[in-house]
C-alpha cells in the first residue's frame, strides 16, 4: 500500500515479512508456519535474502519439501521441525548456553531450543534424561552447570526440574514447560505452573513447547 | 403443526427457517452448518427464496458441493468455509469496514468476517499481518484506520492488536480472538482474556474463530 | 428412627456418629468442624465415648473453646487446628512415619498430619524446611528417609518435594500438597498438579491441605 | 560425560537409564514409551540385563514389535498397553493386593495396576464391573475386600467407589481415576476431584489412568 | 410504561415482579435478596398479596429485618436464610418428598429445599448426615427410600450419595451440590462434576447451595 | 464368585450386569458401549433375557453390527446411536413427555432422550430447531409446552433454551446441554453452566449431551 | 523526561494522563482508580482541565471523598462507583442508547454503563428488570427495543437475555455479563460464555461487570 | 540433626536458612513472609548476618514491626512490602535494568522489582504509566528502552506491554503479570497468558505479582 524504504516486505497480500528486525532487533523474523498454506510458507521462501539465517519453525514434512523445493542447500531437522537458511551456522559470540532436558521424550523441545540459539550465534550443549527421579544423574554434571552462561531447562510431567536447578547456579535459567505427560495437567499445564512457581529464583518461564522462544530468549541473554 | 402467514418454514422435521428475520431484524438468518447432515443442508438450500443473499458458514467440502449441485451459481470460498447464494454483492450503504488481521494465520476468520459484512451491505477492506511484534507495521496504515467506519481485529496468540488499535481510533473496534497458538491458553483463551481486559475502551468481543459474528455486528453498527 | 444395636449415634437430628467405624475399620471417626455450628460441635463432645481419641479437625478457636468447655483436659493444638479427646496417645505398633516439609510456611499442615497419625497409633518425627531450591539441604537427611517407614511430604509452590523424596526411598509416600503460594495455581492447584505428575513412581496424593487425610493414609500404611 | 561405577548406563545421547535404583529404593526403573520414537525404544531393549523385570509402560503395537524382535520371549499384554521383559514374576512377599474396578471400560488401567504389582512381587487379585449404581455388586465381596492388604480402586465417571471401598475397610486404599466418561468434567477430572475429595479417609489418589503408578505405590505399600 | 392488566407489578424503576406467574406456572415468584439493598427488599415487601406466600431466598440478617418490620407475622427462618410471608403452610397436594442430606454442614441447603417443597404444597421429610463412608447408615433408611415419590439429595465433599440412592430407588432425584469442602474442586465443583457424571440414571443436577431450586423443582415434580 | 439368587449376572470375567435392577428400581441397566471392546458388547448381547427392552447407548457401527448378528431383529438407530432388543415398545403409561431441541444439530441427542423415553413406557414427541434467536417459533407452540407432563429442553450455543421454556410452565424442564458449539465454553460447557444458573427454577440439568439420562430421568418424572 | 508539546501530563512520577486521547480518538481518558492510593487520585484530580466530563470509575467511598474536596461541585454516584467532573452533562448527539437490565442485582453495572454514555454525549434510557424467566415483561417493551440506536443489555445469572434481545432488533447489542449469581460459573463466567455463545448474531461483549466499557463502546457505535 | 559446616543455619525448630545460597549461587537466600508468623520473621530476623543484604519480601506491617525492633535501621518499603538489611546498597555491577510499568496500579510490583535487583547490585530505572492504549507514551521512550540492558515489564489488564516492548529491543524482556483487573482472568490470569503467548519472542515470564523473581532474574542476567 505504501512505498517506503524496506522495513516491511510484502508477499503476496498475506504476508508483510518484518525486514527491519535486524537493525531493529539484532535478530531476524523467524517464520511460523504452523496454520500457514503449503503455498504461503513456499512464497515466502522465495523472497528472502542470505544475510542472517532464517528460521522456519514447526515445519511439516509437506512444508518442508516445498522449502526445500525453492531453497535446495537449506538445513531440516525433523526433529526439530524447523528448516534452516543458508544453513551455514553464524560464528560465535557471548558466553556459552546450556539445554538440559528431563526426559528423552522431550528431546524434540530441547533440540528446537537448541538450534534456535545456536543460529543466532551462541555456543550450545545439550544434556538429555536427567530428570529429579534420579537426582544423581543431575548432581553429576554440577560441573558443566555451573560453567555455562544461561542454562535453558526443558521438562514435561511435573516440571520439578528448573527448581533444583535454579538452586544450583547463578546464571539464569530459562525454563520450557513440555507438553510430554497426561492426566491432570496434560497438556503441558502442570509443569507449567510448577515453573511458575519455582521456589528457587531465577527462572523465566516460556510457553509449552516453545523451544524456539526459550533459545532466542537465550541467546539474547548470552549475548555480550 | 400450524398454518401460520411464513414466519417460519419448516424443512423436513428438522428445520425451520426464520424467514421473518429480514423483516424483524433487517438481515437474513445464515445456515450454520457445523453439526448438520449432508442431506440436511442439501434440503435446506433447496427451498432458499433469492430476494437475499443467504450465507452457509462452516461449510464442509462435502457439504458445499452438495449445495453447488442445488444452486450451481452460488459462490463457494474455501479459505473462509462459506457458500453464498445467490453471489450478486447487495448494493453498498453506511459507513465502511475495515479489517486488521495480526498473522497470516488469521485470514481465514478475517475473511469470513469480510465475506459476510460486504454480504450483508457494507463495503470492506483487508489489511493483513500487522501484529504488535514490529508495531510499525501497524502505524504505516494509521490513516486507513482512521478513516475506517468500524474495524474489525482479528488476532490469535497473545491477542494484543484490539488494545493498540482501540487505542489509536473513534471508531468501535469489534475484536475476534482466533484459535491460532499453542500451549497455556491455546485454543483461542488467551487472545480472548487479552481482549475482554483490553485497557483501550471501545472494543466489543465475539467468540474465538467467529468471523460471521464479527461481520455481522461490524455491518450492523456501519449501517445508516 | 431404628433402634439397632449401636452402629450409628444420633446427635440431635444433625449428626449420625459412625460409632461402628473402629469395629468395621479399625479407626475411629473424626468430627470435621468447618460448616458446623458452635452449638453442634458442643452437642457432639457431649456424646463421645473415652475408649479411643477423637479428633476435632478444623476447629476454630471459638469450637475450641466450645469443647474444652465440655472436656477440660481435651488438648488443643492451636497451629493443627485440632482438639483431641482424650488427650493421651495411644500405644504405638507399626514401623514409623516421617513427615518432611518443604518450607516454614507449610507447618500447620504438617503438624496436623504429625498429630493425626500419632492418635492413631504410630510413632511419627517431623523434618521441616528442606525445600528442593537448596537440595543440600534434604540430601543431609537421606539416612533419616531411609530408615521411615512411610514419608508424608508437605509442599505448597512448585511442590516438587515429593518427586524428588520418592526417587530416593523404597518407602511409599503421602504427598499433600499446601495452598501456601500464589499468582497462577494459586490455592494449592500447582503443587498438586506436580504431586499427581511426579516423574518418581510410588507417591500418592491427598487433597490440598489435606493433613488430617495424610495422617489417616500413613497410620493405615504403618499398620502391621 | 563421566566414568562412575555403574549407577546411570547412558543409551546413544538420548537416555540415561537409572540403573542405581533397584540398590537405591528396591525397585527398578521403568520405560515410559510415549513420546519415544520406535528406534530409541528399540535400542533400550537392547541394553537391558536381566535380573530384574523391566516393565515397558504406555507402548504402542509398533514398539511392542521393535521391542519383541529384540527380546522375544518378552511377555506383551495388549490390554494394559505393556511389555515384560524377562517374562518370569518374581517371587511373590509382603500382603495381598486386591484391584478393584468400577466399569468394564475402567479395564485396561485395571489390568496394568494388576500387572505391575505382580512383577514387584506381590500377589494379585482383580475384582471387575462393581460400581456403586448397583451397591450389592460391591457388598457381596465384602469378605474380600476386609482380606486385602491394599486395595486399588479404578474408577471413572463419578468416581465414587473409593469412598464407598475406604469406608469398609482398614487397609489403605489407592484410587486411580480413569478418562472413561464425557462431558463435564471429561478426561478423567470429575473421579479425579471426586477422588481427592473422599469423604472417607484412607485413600491416596495417583494421576488419571496411572494404572502403573498405583500398582507400584500398592505394591511398596504392601511390601512386608 | 404501559398500563396492561397486571402481569407485571412495577417496584420503584428496579423491580418488576412477575404476579402472572401463578396463573401461567401454577407456583409464584421468590425474591432472590442477594445483590439487593435492604431498601429495595423492603419495598417489594411493602407491595406483596397474601394469596401464596411469596418466599425471601438467600436474605441476610438486616435484609430480615427490614422485611419483618413490614410483614411481623412473617416466618424467618435464620439456618436457611429464607423469609417466608403469609407464614401459613399451603394445603398439601402431590406425592411426598424427601430430602437426604451426607453431612451436617449441607444443613442449611437442606433445609431451604424442605421448607421450599413445604411452602409450595409438598409434604417433606429430613434425613440428615448419611454420607456414603459410613454406608449402613444410609442402608438402614432403605425403606424410606423405597417411599418417598421424589428425593432430594444435598451433598459437598466427594458428592457421591446421589449415585448409590439413584441406585436403590424408582423415583426421580434431584441433586445439589453444596460448597462443602476444600482444596481441589472447592466452591462444590468436585460434587457437581460427581453429580452430572452419576453412573446411576435418573439424576437431574441443579446448581451448586440451590437448596430453593430443589425444592421447587421436586414440587413440580410431586405435583399430581 | 458367589451362587446367591440372580441379582448379578457374570459375564466372562469382566462384567456383572445389574439383573436385579428392574426389581429394585423399575427400569432395566442399560448398556453404555464406549470403552467396550467389539467381543464384549458382543457376549453381553448374547447373556440378555427378553422381558425388558434393553438399551445399548453410545454404540459405533461395528459394536452394533456385532451385537445385530447375535439379536438380528434388534432396533437400531443409527442418529441416536442406540440398539434396542427386543424392538418392540412397551405399553404406554404415565403422564407425556415431550422433547424441545434448540437447533437442527442437536438432534442426535434429542433422538436418544426421545428412545429412551419411549422404551422406558413413556408417550414422546419431538419438537425441533426453536432456538431462542427467533422466539416467536418457539411461542408459536406454547400450547404444545402447556400440555406436556415433563419437557426435555436440548441445547448446545448459549444454552438460553430452558431458561425460556421453564419460565413459561408449570412441568418440570430435564435440560440437556449438548456439545454443539465452539470457542469460549466449548465442549459444551458453556449451555451447561447457563443451564445450571437459569433464572427460571424448575430445571433439573444432565450431563452435557446425556440424552440417555434425560430420558430415563424424564421417564421417572412422568411414571404415575 | 521530554517536554514535547502535551500529548502527555505527568502526575508525580507515577501516572501519565493522555491528554491526547480527545484529539486522536474524540473522548477524554478516564481515571480507572481501583489499585490506586487515595493520594493518587487526589492528586490525579487536582491537574484535571474542565474542557470535557473526566469519569472517575470503581471508586471507592474513600476516594471519593478526596476527590470531592478537591472538586466539590463534581457529581457523585455511588450506586455506579462513578465521580464526574466537571458535572454538567455533554450535548447529546448521534442515535439513542437502550440499556436492558435482567435483574435488580444488576443496577449497579447498568447504572455505569448509562451515565458513561450520557456523559459522553449520547441520550440514554433504563428499562430494568426484564429477564427472560417471565419473557412478557420484556416482550411488552419490543417498540422501545425497535427504535433505540444500541442496546447494552446487562446480566447475570444465566445471562440468557442478549440472545433473545438480539434476536429481535436491527441494532447491535452490547453486552455486559454481570458477577451476580453464584455456584458453578460463578464470579460472571456463566452469563460470560453464554454471551459469547449467543445464537443470534449481532452481539458484541465486554468484560464481567464492565459497566464503563460497554457505555463507551455504545457511545462510539451511537456517534454520527 | 548434624553438625557440618555451616551450610545450613537452623532457626529453632522451624526454618533451616541457606546460608550457603552466595557461595553457591552468588545471590543470599530472601525471607518470603506470607504464611509465616511474627515470632518466626522475628526469630529469623535475630540470626542474620550483615554480609549481604538480606530481602524479606510480602511483609506485613506487623511482621516489619517485629523485624524493625531487632534491625532498627533496616530499611522499610511500605509501597514495596520489603524490608531490606543491613539497608546499604551493594556496589553497583553488570549492566543496566529499566522497570517499565503498564498502569499506576502496577507501581507496587514494578516497585519490588526494582529494589530487588537494586539490592543484587544493578543499576534501575523505572517508566511508569505507559500502557499500550496510548501507544506513544511508550514509543516517546524508545530511546530509554534501546539503552538498557535488561528490561522488566510489569502490567495487569491485557497484559500487552511485553509483546510491544520486546518487539523493539535487543535486550531480553522480563515480564511480570500483575493482579490488577477484574472479571475474565481474574488475578492475573489474563496477563499471564498475553504474556507466555507474546507474538515478539525474548520474553520470559515470572509468576502473577512476583516482583521479587523478576527482579532476581533481571539480576542475574544482568551480571556480567
Amino acid at each position: 500500500m505504501s512505498d517506503m524504504p524496506e522495513h516491511t516486505r510484502n508477499v503476496g497480500d498475506f504476508a508483510r515479512l518484518d525486514v527491519d528486525r535486524v537493525r531493529r532487533r539484532g535478530y531476524p523474523e523467524a517464520i511460523y508456519c504452523e496454520g500457514k498454506t503449503i503455498a504461503q510458507v513456499e512464497a515466502i521462501a522465495g523472497v528472502l535474502d542470505d544475510e542472517h539465517p532464517t528460521l522456519f519453525t514447526r515445519i511439516s514434512p509437506q512444508q518442508a519439501e516445498a522449502v526445500l523445493a525453492v531453497l535446495p542447500d537449506a538445513l531440516y531437522d525433523e526433529v526439530a521441525r524447523m528448516v534452516v537458511w543458508p544453513p551455514q551456522e553464524p560464528e560465535v559470540s557471548g558466553v556459552s548456553v546450556l539445554v538440559v532436558c528431563a526426559g528423552t521424550s522431550d528431546l524434540p523441545v530441547a533440540r528446537e531450543a537448541m538450534l534456535t540459539a545456536r543460529y543466532l550465534g551462541r555456543s550450545v550443549d545439550l544434556l538429555a534424561d536427567v530428570g529429579v527421579a534420579g537426582i544423581h544423574r543431575l548432581l553429576e554434571h554440577e560441573e558443566a552447570l555451573h560453567e555455562a552462561g544461561v542454562i535453558i531447562v526443558v521438562a514435561g510431567m511435573d516440571g520439578a526440574l528448573p527448581s533444583v536447578v535454579g538452586g544450583l547456579v547463578a546464571a539464569p535459567v530459562v525454563a520450557v514447560p513440555t507438553s510430554v505427560g497426561y492426566g491432570a495437567g496434560a497438556g503441558g499445564i502442570a509443569p507449567l505452573l510448577t515453573m511458575l512457581n519455582s521456589c528457587a529464583p531465577g527462572v523465566g518461564v516460556v510457553n509449552i513447547d516453545n523451544g524456539y522462544g526459550a533459545g532466542h530468549l537465550a541467546a539474547q541473554i548470552a549475548a555480550r
